[in-house]
């Protein structure tokens, strides 16, 4: 059977995340319903990382298994158009070989928090950031952040409910920068615990916010005790922005 | 009476536009409804810029005059609360002299138009860009839009409808670049004939696919007539980013 590789956007604002949910719309089960009206069949579509509720994404991996044999364009255009109109869209599909495995085989993934500092509520981009009102020091919570990166137990930062077998990860690089009244956190690791990205981001506005500092933030990572978190950001402001391979 | 500026952001997608209609909603009437609440009695506010329906706003400017005197900051958070939940922010106030007026003051306005070139449908930004799938150059669309700056009869570029007492107007800057997948396209002058920038885009559009160059754009400039003009982009990729005052 044909396997394809999926490069994904959608909106996470309508659906109750990634995976199927007995009751709620999903972003698997749109794409699952799309894919098993083209294939004639039941397909499943495994994604490389299953985001929250009202998560976004801008380059979500996923693969499926067809029967038939599509030209890769065609499995694009024609899901695009079993997807209408919900919000997700298929960026691109490549024909893979049986050993790729969205989620096994992705080297790392990326994640961008954008957070909108002003007063106002937001207008234009409601759902799509976390406005936090009041000032935010970004390179403050730039230079505490730095703390995350590399090989720890991430346990402070995982939710209760996380699978992952280890709260062992290694963070490569958080990169978080001012442009205006907008920050936005840039977040690269092999993978991450489930709620990891959104635990670090409500911890590091309490840092730019100036209520806490770096070294609070040191002393809650060392604790590895989910207690010790700061607030959970809200999933407004995530986006999954790429899913890399080594293929 | 206490004068007020405002600086708006709005999503034009649930609105007829600014302009208050008998039957459709508006930014206008929606503003003039928030005024009024807080003010006790009807209020008139005046818009730098009639955008059309679904044309957005990142730095609208209006002005209103109230009964009594508020901090300006009040207005702008009493406003944000009476305007919930339409899409409309108020992003700041100033109290200003009588002198000031939001249309007529204006020295400068700077559109922007936003184009996302892929083959896939918009999911994160339905309705607040213009997806163009096909190959774009945005470099021949800049230089072609060089055309355009200066003083010139616009009355190609000009919507029937358009009330300006003269179709000559002096574009300041046209500036087109592409960021990966994204082509955005900034104006600035003084003031736009109705659907200037849209009627703009569109024969840009035309050149960018390669179906026209710039002579043709000479020439429908040149021409002065209505029914020269390229086909209208669509008020998705349309916003009104500023609106700049000698005060």
């Amino acid at each position: 059977m044909p396997r394809y590789r999926l490069l994904l956007e959608y909106d996470g604002r309508p659906f109750s995340g990634w995976q199927t949910q007995a009751d709620a719309p999903s972003v698997q089960a749109a794409l699952e319903r799309a894919a098993s009206a083209l294939n004639g069949a039941p397909v499943a579509v495994i994604g490389a990382g299953r985001t929250d509720s009202g998560v976004h994404a801008t380059g979500q991996a996923a693969h499926l298994d067809m029967q038939k044999h599509f030209a890769a364009d065609t499995i694009a255009d024609a899901l695009n158009a079993h997807l209408r109109p919900a919000p997700i869209a298929i960026l691109k599909a490549w024909e893979v070989s049986d050993a790729f495995h969205a989620r096994f085989s992705a080297r790392s993934r990326r994640y961008r928090y954008v957070i909108v500092n002003r007063r106002a509520d937001l207008a234009l981009e409601r759902g799509l950031a976390w406005r936090v009102p009041g000032s935010l020091d970004a390179v403050a919570m730039h230079s505490a952040a730095q703390i995350l990166v590399g090989e720890h137990d991430f346990t402070t930062f995982r939710d209760a409910q996380c699978q992952a077998a280890s709260p062992v990860k290694t963070v490569d690089a958080i990169d978080i920068a001012r442009e205006d009244d907008r920050i936005s956190a840039r977040f690269s690791a092999r993978s991450f615990l489930h709620r990891q990205v959104r635990s670090f981001m409500g911890s590091l506005v309490e840092i730019g916010r100036g209520r806490r500092d770096a070294a609070w933030l040191g002393e809650i990572l060392a604790a590895a005790d989910r207690a010790a978190c700061g607030p959970v950001a809200p999933p407004s402001g995530l986006y999954l922005d790429r899913v890399d391979y080594d293929t």
